[in-house]
């Protein structure tokens, strides 16, 4: 934790940074340990460049501080919001912050921590530390990495635990549903990724959709996008099967977007460019005629956030480093049609790509997947 | 959809906004109906006290737009952030907006969409429009009142699942994890108001308790705090237990706990202002020596978010009227022995409170829930 919480402060000063303000998330649980919900009450970690800690939190909240092994001084407020100002101006005075800018989490700072903060720091700007707060979480050490694994395991155990029981006429929420219980009888802590996206036929089309009441048909696509929880850490995977006798054109997309995956996680290495990830992927789709139907990057950044750095995007120059952690995530959508997505785990080790996720890629009839 | 939108019109120019920028969350849904991720990907509804509306959003998200029933214009930008500013530019300058203030939601809206905001309306100040917006939620209609009854009835109908199958040695995650179980099996929608609470003596006395290891065993306080998901309406309900044999000024605390919430929901009603209902509950667990162990407000506002309006604080003199929801949960807290509360969900109605929820509220032993 004290280890972290220095490299936090050598990466501040690195990056000209006075401090930073971080509300409830990823970020401040790496650095305390700390879990506090996101919600109407404001609690506010402020770190300076000199190691000064100052917590703004609610009363109720302040038993959560026992035993924590930082040196943290803490300003609590009641449940009357005009007791807010008073504890962020207490908190502001102990750290004795100069007049640069304030760093914030660009995702995650909300006008509410920003209006308090103002207030009590009116001659202090702010600036997003998304780059600063990046090179802080970006490599994953060995027990990230162990999570991360234990992550995608609990994932494809789920999944497979699903696809045995599915039957023709099963809706997609009522496939969605099934899939989370499975993902916490097979161990995963509640805190899921995201909502598991269960699409059938036409709507596998629209890469974020919401399960709806569409029933499972012969002829359909069947696209699974889910993740687990292990210790924070979390894995998200995306496979598509073929349910009965499918549109041949669905068989040959399937198999573009199996390569350009391949192609994907074979580009990336230390020292490569992001973008050379993405354009791997992307020219296995371009060259088949398809270019426009993949409307999206081929991956994200993955860790203790679903979607974190770094991004792997065409124009991305950010070089990988070993043991950065992203998604690979080509896919082709065609309206009224349906879509096809494989996604992949991977990290970057001292020679390439690793996968953290092995169940087959290739697009398959599900039929092999069920239980008999 | 169109009716709530001409109200929030309305709420605009009574609360003198130029306009609203929303980001997604469930005012957005309750407007659109439209479901968008929070994520790294910016998506800001602009809507104009005239009437405009222009959304910008992420290019691959923009088939969630078909079928819509609202006129939006939308402007769309790829996977490189650089694109985004543009489509914030071309989506100020279709609405012409004023150099006045524009609201925002401080509980929603991120430094990252004020940025690229503050940007494209550099004469624009932002603003605070919580109390207008809670204005334009706060009254639920008879639709949403069902689905938050029936949101009651699945969380209770769950809890006593779990309940059946307790036995002494299980751990409070295991448990919680169950109780997750329990709620998608009995119908919950996946996206819980809250991962559940369940806390184990001595950790009951944490009022935001995470579930640990620690295993139940007899002599224990049993404190579950959980809710269910209706078509996006939530329920927020606590329950305390006994196991086995516990010391008796628990059985006296959990009595003195169960009145307080009696007299808050006997407190309420059409005219009565917030802070009577707080302060009800408050007086009973005061005038019985506890007030010091009494560490948060009496309640929230309940229905698409977990905490909303009105929220039931001591100094509140907010008025309740008939239609809004919210919940009642007086605790006690006794550091090192743990912690009581009951928490009821509940709508004003013409004469008083009605409560959604009717789970037995006195603090029973265990065993009589359990199956046999």
């Amino acid at each position: 934790m004290q280890s972290r919480m220095n490299k936090l402060i050598s990466l501040l000063n690195q990056h000209r940074l006075s401090g930073v303000a971080l509300n409830p998330g990823p970020t401040l649980t790496y650095l305390t340990g700390l879990h506090f919900h996101l919600m109407e009450r404001p609690t506010v970690l402020l770190i300076t460049a000199t190691g000064g800690l100052a917590l703004v939190l609610p009363e109720l909240e302040a038993g959560k501080l026992a035993g924590l092994p930082l040196d943290i001084k803490h300003f609590t407020y009641s449940d009357d919001p005009e007791t807010r100002p008073a504890a962020f101006s207490r908190a502001a005075e102990s750290l004795n912050l100069p007049g640069d800018d304030l760093g914030v989490e660009a995702n995650r700072m909300r006008y509410l921590e920003l209006s308090y903060l103002g207030d009590a720091l009116p001659e202090v700007g702010f600036t997003d530390a998304s780059a600063c707060l990046a090179e802080l979480r970006m490599i994953k050490d060995d027990s990230e990495l162990a999570s991360m694994r234990q992550a995608a395991e609990i994932a494809q155990t789920a999944l497979l635990a699903t696809l045995a029981r599915l039957q023709a006429g099963m809706t997609e929420k009522a496939v969605a549903n099934r899939l989370i219980i499975q993902l916490l009888e097979a161990g995963s802590n509640p805190g899921l990724p995201f909502a598991p996206i269960v699409s059938f036929g036409e709507n596998s089309a629209n890469p974020h959709g919401v399960p709806t009441d569409r029933q499972l048909q012969p002829g359909d696509l069947l696209l699974v996008d889910w993740g687990a929880n292990c210790d924070g850490y979390l894995s998200d995977i995306t496979r598509t099967f073929t349910f009965g006798e499918v549109d041949p054109e669905q068989l040959a997309v399937g198999e573009i977007v199996r390569q350009a995956n391949q192609a994907g996680r074979s580009a990336g290495g230390p020292g490569v460019e992001a973008g050379v990830v993405d354009r791997a992927a992307r020219a296995v789709i371009a060259s088949a005629g398809y270019g426009q139907a993949f409307i999206h990057r081929t991956g994200h950044g993955l860790g203790l956030e679903a979607h974190e750095a770094p991004y792997i995007y065409e124009a991305s120059n950010l070089a990988l480093m070993p043991g950065m952690t992203f998604t690979v995530e080509p896919g082709i959508y065609l309206p009224g049609k349906g879509g096809i997505r494989i996604e992949d785990d991977v990290v970057v080790t001292d020679n390439g790509l690793e996968s953290l996720t092995d169940l087959p890629r290739a697009v398959l009839p599900l039929e092999g997947f069920l239980g008999g």
